[in-house]
């Protein structure tokens, strides 16, 4: 059972991003940073600026920015909203075709389980994520590209 | 989010043996109704068979056959031994290489929430599944090859 990639590299974006509200990070150095698709990286930023929850700050300085407070943004929320369908089992699908499809238990219990997997994860915000993901500070400082407001100083 | 075809056509097949505990079919009647591969379904069957939860029935009436008590066979315990691996995200992985692993938060949130994913699956047994899903009443008559035990009559 997996999370779509699409999900896997926004969470990691937010959560680099968060790491520092001033921290700004272009999706090339991010992509080679992380060894992930620079394409695939555009599209995340597209869905990401949509909700508000990263802005793409223009000029030398610029990239990709947390425009969204981390203190409530809940991870089920983040994860629900970024992933295309849950599709758990194949009858969750427009184009599933599975003989018992509308007439089985599964379908309920797959349900209620979603529910108590993202409920779970909604006791969780970006800023509590932050505060447990030591690894935020041994980025490689290639990657950050801070802004005048920067708190860490480079400007 | 999804669970493996491997998982999914697993919990198929024992929904539809646990149906009749008398039921026997055979893996292409199985894989031509549900429309899904037969290779796929015959490395599903052999796990199923290592666990003692189906057996073989070989001879004329032979095929493939519930081997185990539904009203204790849990939906969360039968998901956790399905599944290869629960790599919610790529550092669940042996060979994920995700630059913020060990160090990252998400790994402690997505544990909590895969266990309270299964959790809520171990609620329901296969035999409760079999009572919530009529469309066992509606299978294909040739999918079935009903042994002399057969609670259907059709020995």
């Amino acid at each position: 059972m997996r999370l779509t990639t699409f999900t896997d590299y926004a969470l990691r974006l937010l959560l680099v991003l968060a790491g520092d509200p001033a921290r700004r990070v272009t999706i090339d150095t991010f992509a080679a940073d992380f060894g992930i698709s620079t394409a695939h990286l555009m599209k995340v930023s597209v869905v990401l600026g949509r909700t508000g929850w990263v802005e793409t700050v223009r000029g030398r300085n610029g990239g990709l920015q947390l425009a969204a407070d981390p203190t409530t943004l809940r991870l089920g929320q983040m994860v629900r909203h970024l992933e295309a369908d849950f599709a758990i089992v194949e009858c969750f699908t427009e184009t599933g075709n599975c003989l018992l499809a509308g007439a089985c238990g599964l379908e309920t219990a797959m349900a209620s389980a979603l529910d108590a997997f993202t409920r779970e994860l909604d006791r969780v915000t970006l800023a509590d994520l932050v505060r447990t993901s030591p690894g935020l500070g041994r980025l490689p400082s290639v990657q950050v590209i801070s802004g005048p407001a920067s708190r860490r100083g480079k400007a």
